[in-house]
């Protein structure tokens, strides 16, 4: 089993991770941490909340940072056109959701888990890396405690999504992803040279839905705004950015990865680009030397991930 | 027949590049200005005034700035282990080469030549972008008199080689390289993407030295020490990246290009890189928006390529 905590701003793409988080056998889900991104940390922290109550989820939902990791630096907006107002599609998501929050923040729970279960977690972050840096910030002998941080975000030898240089989980605080790649621990990072690759049918959607009860109908409703949005990048399907970093946790033999000190450009033109400097190869002395080795997946298996994907969404 | 400048720091690979440029039968070679790069200003410019001997050349010799784009920044220090204390594979080139220099600088006589013939001239560079940049600057109204700029440098969707972030040409004068791909001109971007494709093993140069003449066996003698170092990237070969450059321009054909806007990275992390938004893909607003087009090689027919540079090289 995998104890995982799920550091997420929901968010269409992260919904579909969310279930497959739940319903996967393998996965013992701990505690949902918000971050922003895909909407305001308000919203991302209410749509948790309300995905917790639809799909009666057991974890705890943490409330995480609405300021970038930087102090006072200037919040990128939020892409209303492609999750929708209220972050998950455009459903009519309710104000206000009757389920509590966890009463610590973010940061603390994942401080307090990591050290409750030293060499057992796994963190899957598929929002923008502020909780984890502001984590490392506060304790930075969680690097030494956590057993493996699974990243959504970067692009490597593809273009960005947000920016010809960036995808947008990196681009939107680049200098906590910067502090996550450099810090000492194993982080895998599972970026749009892989993501792009991984995508679902309006139809297989569909589908999926008519076997895989109330949760697989929400998360068919939810997605429909974000797959129109795709629509001139992969034919009536919605890329599953946030899911394929998931399986990466469970069935890592689906990627391939390449070893090396990762940065993160937290300067003007190349803002949220991810670089890696692949190990064995010689260049001169460079802000990348140093630093600990982290993967970068470079290649997925996407027929056997989407694969995987479809039968676990339908488990119940 | 191409008008060519050719801008250049010889160099090892500029050496092959000349001889090339000079036995092409559909290279009218016009000018070579001199940049600094591998070696010093002086050093350069001594060394192509050295080759201009040796090889007979007729066009003249303009020597270019020895500063960068940007007024007082540093200067990276010169890559001797790759090119030799004296640029060109310590053969011991003459500390004096008894060759009159053109009496223009390097930009001046870009300019001069420019506007002397109309969209005719293309302009070869091999090296830092400095004197590009720096015409440009002075005039430039000779961005619509230019037939082409064909570039050595840059990485696009593969490291650098510098840094892991950068080429070493784009490197040396960032902000040159940052005015140059993004002025209205045409420019083709020849790259660590294809040039590293591209090699000559010691054994091939040994036979073109034994057909070629006295200016082969010049080619095969710098060249040993540049062999020496690749070693750990190509077996007992030579990446030919500024012949590269110049093969493209008398045949395109065998180049596959991207085109759209393409930006430098000037600061910090990334200095140096290249990024390109290619046309047709969906972005948000970014310092990409409004520039124009220009081409970057992401792959090439590497086996005709060779075949051509070594048909060229014995040409006499
Ligand atoms: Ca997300
Ligand atoms: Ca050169």
């Amino acid at each position: 089993m995998h104890k995982v905590i799920f550091d997420t701003d929901p968010g269409v793409d992260d919904a579909m991770a969310l279930l497959f988080l739940v319903r996967h056998p393998e996965i013992d889900l701990v505690g949902i941490t918000t971050t922003f991104g895909n909407a305001s940390i308000e919203t991302t922290t209410r749509n948790a909340l309300y995905l917790k109550q639809q799909w009666e989820i057991d974890a705890p939902v943490s409330k995480g940072s609405g300021d970038k990791y930087a102090a006072g630096e200037e919040i990128h907006p939020f892409p209303n056109h492609i999750h929708g107002d209220d972050g998950l599609g455009n459903i009519g998501v309710p104000d206000v959701v009757d389920v509590p929050l966890d009463p610590r923040t973010a940061q603390q729970f994942i401080i307090e888990t990591v050290k409750a279960h030293p060499g057992e977690i796994t963190l899957v972050a598929v929002g923008r890396m502020t909780n984890l840096a502001n984590a490392l910030k506060e304790a930075p002998e969680i690097a030494g405690l956590v057993k493996e941080v699974v990243i959504m975000g970067g692009a490597f030898d593809v273009p960005g999504n947000v920016t010809p240089a960036a995808e947008a989980n990196i681009h939107g605080d680049a200098a906590a992803a910067d502090a996550v790649m450099t810090a000492p621990w194993k982080v895998v990072v599972v970026g749009l040279d892989v993501t792009l690759k991984t995508a679902m049918s309006r139809a297989t959607l569909a589908a999926l839905a008519a076997k895989g009860g109330a949760a697989m109908q929400l998360l068919d409703r939810v997605s429909q705004f974000y797959i129109d949005f795709y629509d001139d990048e992969v034919t009536d399907s919605m890329v599953v950015h946030d899911t394929c970093a998931c399986v990466y946790v469970v069935a890592r033999e689906l990627f391939t990865t390449r070893s090396g000190s990762i940065r993160v450009m937290t300067d003007s033109v190349g803002e949220g680009k991810t670089l890696q400097k692949p190990d064995g190869m010689r260049f001169g002395p460079s802000v990348w030397d140093g630093l600990p080795s982290q993967l970068a997946c470079v290649d997925v298996d996407a027929e056997n991930v989407m694969k995987l994907v479809e039968e676990t969404l339908i488990r119940h």
